[in-house]
């Protein structure tokens, strides 16, 4: 590996060749999972050097480890324990963003971060809609298929992405960086290459399409005294205005409690009233003016119809509420969960009328088999995801929380893809992380499928730590 | 064959297996191409009658042409002339179309017309986005990934497909009916079978997204001077409501002038006056009320607003006009250029920045070089497809159309791909039809990856007729 170092470096210049423990530790550890190893990190600034890098650690069997900014929560973007994986890390990567803003179209290479993406795309007044807490590269997100907030209304990375332009382990740069909404010419090449986590091949530019940046925002807090409550008003809102829907999140008691107890500079719209069994987040956004619809109107008007309806009997309370105010409560769900205690967090899927149904069943389940645990979850019920969080005091259970994190998952894992037709990762996407549950539900044929793509274009297995 | 003809009978019973010429004329050719030979078809009822054909025909050997309502462009669902394939009609398997309104979501069969699925939807206030001209079925759709009319607004097939059941060339099911939005698990299975014609396995069933009916419309026929000022229209109408945009689709004043000619019936907009270089047919949609947002006075104020600026001189003509009578006019083009003489239709794409420019070199290439060929260019400008057609009285021309039309064809299409990063065909496919172009233009990568595919999954090559 020292003389691959070396020659990486007469090969890429100084600055791209890494070796110094202390300047590797970043690359060795993602934002909240994974840690591993490397003696060697590189950081090519062009694809053909990237292309470069992969031909030599071909030739000469190295392991590669892609890397975008480490912000996945699956573990697929860090080296493994045996330190002989090369970082591949796509951070300098980061210059051209070519917008095109009658295409509404942007070019841009794959180490570009999303926020630096947005900041040019708002210059033209446009906006990338894959909204997300963390701040990713391009690349790791095509790599990821992102979701997020706001998928209901924009859908994820693949709904969004036009061309792209990949560089396979043996460095044999393929070139699809076509802007084409329209282009049905067979096999769509870029599918297999999003949402695989890099192990097919790296991805180094992409074209996406954008929209315009939303001229208005209006977002609501309301009480559902249940979960049906809660589809029930999601069910009118889209009914009544579908297209302006941006977000449909929802939060139970449980998490919204520990948001307010543990962040107390946001204000709790519930006052010394009961905080309701779940409180969604609405989001209408739209490009119009506020002089042709005010959004903030409608979507109280259309609340009040609901609310004058059978359906709307579950509402608790409606609270209008600034846009910035209420997603500071929503982004600080998870961090406040974590002051709590314990937490499994589980990224989950069912059929989004199938949802209040699914949590109920954990809840009971839970009551009966894991009375020290509570069940806090919240997620976007708009796109049939949500965040299952278990917490408890490690000190009420027999069990440490490594034996009896395995046997939890499993077991609500189980009943996600068995009883209700589910997902065990809705949007985190597979790595080393949910390696083991990967194999346990992932069909035959898919593996096979992936085994014979692998074959063919990683034929000495060196890209990546996750086995599809 | 005949032997398998009577094992077919006997397993699936009389009517499902046709062997006489007169009932077999239906299932040799397409609605508008493609026409071959066959000497069996059968009509299986379930999945697992189709898994039982295809079993059985991959055991002896027999090729297979599934075939959904036959209304392709390219020629991708008959048999070939050889008369040794067996034609797999799905049209028996059209009874399953499940709803689920909560969820947003049916389950459907891949037999099932589009008119029909629709039909169930609307009953619940829904409705299938992908807007088309013609009537095929489900299954067909997703091989073919339509697009159509609507695009903009809803995306292709693959936009809205969350789940599908397959069946293999071996007669293996693969069931993979989910219906969840979120879903990020590694390779998605389903984008393989998706616009691959059914070369790699036959689709039974699949689960789709579904949106709400709109409420209302709004349509205009707006008269622009050159290409340039219908894009600039276009950036106007996405940057004040993109979300309400459902269709922009552009007429050229050649292709215009042949439906006033041929279609009497239909009104003209322009009366005595000039028609101009092109017209845009804008629609907005909108699930919302007339009460809370008219659509027709935004409409209205937006062009107004537009014709004021700049940008806005190019426009000619602004008409509100009744949806049904735009479309109309819109939907008949196709037509009444065939009453004009021999028509070269080309389903182009190119970046819709590009489109004025594209149709404006192609127009100086035709006059320079075909001068006796007109370019009547109509379609979907709003995610940059163009049907291309050029149409000539072959009394002109010293060479026969089957002279001519493989060297124009060849000459525009190097244009789209070379000068332009187009697509030879952005919405109809590939199928016999195109196969030329398709090896002419497709990267070895996605051929090689194609090969292995096709090799893996479908091994003894019986499926389909097209070369992938």
């Amino acid at each position: 590996m020292q003389t691959l170092g070396s020659d990486l470096t007469r090969l890429l210049g100084e600055g791209a060749v890494l070796t110094e423990a202390s300047d590797l530790e970043k690359y060795e550890s993602g934002w909240r999972y994974g840690a591993g190893k490397t003696r060697l990190a590189v950081r090519p600034s062009t694809t053909a050097e990237v292309a470069t890098v992969l031909a030599l650690c071909h030739e000469r069997g190295f392991r590669v480890i892609p890397q975008g900014a480490n912000t996945g929560l699956v573990g697929a973007s860090v080296p493994d324990a045996s330190g002989d994986m090369v970082v591949l890390s796509l951070e300098r990567l980061n210059r051209q963003i070519d917008v095109d803003a009658v295409d509404r179209t942007v070019r841009v290479q794959g180490g570009v971060l999303l926020s630096q993406l947005n900041g040019a795309l708002a210059e033209q007044g446009l906006v990338f809609p894959v909204d997300l807490g963390a701040d990713p590269q391009i690349g790791a997100m095509v790599a990821t298929n992102t979701g997020g907030t706001r998928l209901l209304r924009y859908g994820d990375v693949r709904h969004n992405l036009l061309g792209l332009e990949v560089v396979l382990a043996d460095g044999t740069v393929v070139s699809g960086l076509k802007c084409l909404r329209k282009d049905n010419t067979g096999l769509d090449l870029k599918q297999l290459f999003t949402g695989t986590t890099g192990v097919f091949g790296v991805v180094t530019a992409a074209t996406l399409s954008v929209v315009p940046l939303p001229r208005q925002r209006a977002v609501a807090l309301v009480g559902c005294a249940d979960g049906e409550a809660a589809l029930a008003l999601l069910q009118t809102l889209e009914n009544h205005g579908l297209e302006l829907l941006s977000a449909f999140e929802v939060i139970s008691a449980e998490a919204l409690r520990a948001v307010f107890t543990h962040q107390p500079r946001l204000r709790n719209p519930f006052g010394k009233g009961d905080i309701p069994a779940y409180t969604a987040l609405v989001e209408l956004a739209s490009t119009l003016d506020e002089r042709r619809l005010n959004l903030a109107e409608l979507l109280e008007d259309t609340l009040a119809q609901h609310v004058e309806t059978p359906a709307g009997d579950g509402l608790t309370d409606v609270f209008l509420s600034r846009s910035d105010e209420a997603w500071d409560i929503r982004h600080h769900v998870s961090e406040s969960l974590r002051s709590e205690g314990r937490v499994l967090g589980l990224d989950l899927a069912v059929p989004r009328s199938r949802m209040a149904a699914f949590t109920q069943a954990v809840r009971a389940w839970v009551a009966a088999t894991y009375p020290f645990m509570r069940v806090c979850d919240f997620g976007h019920w708009g796109d049939g995801g949500t965040h299952l969080n278990l917490v408890w005091n490690p000190a009420d259970s027999s069990l440490p929380p490594e034996s009896l994190i395995p046997v939890v998952q499993r077991e609500i894992y189980d009943r996600v893809m068995h009883e209700f037709d589910g997902s065990y990762s809705a949007e985190h996407g597979v790595g080393p992380h949910n390696q083991g549950f990967y194999n346990l539900y992932t069909p035959e044929t898919t593996k096979g499928l992936c085994a014979v793509l692998k074959q063919h274009l990683d034929p000495k297995n060196l890209l990546g730590t996750t086995r599809l």
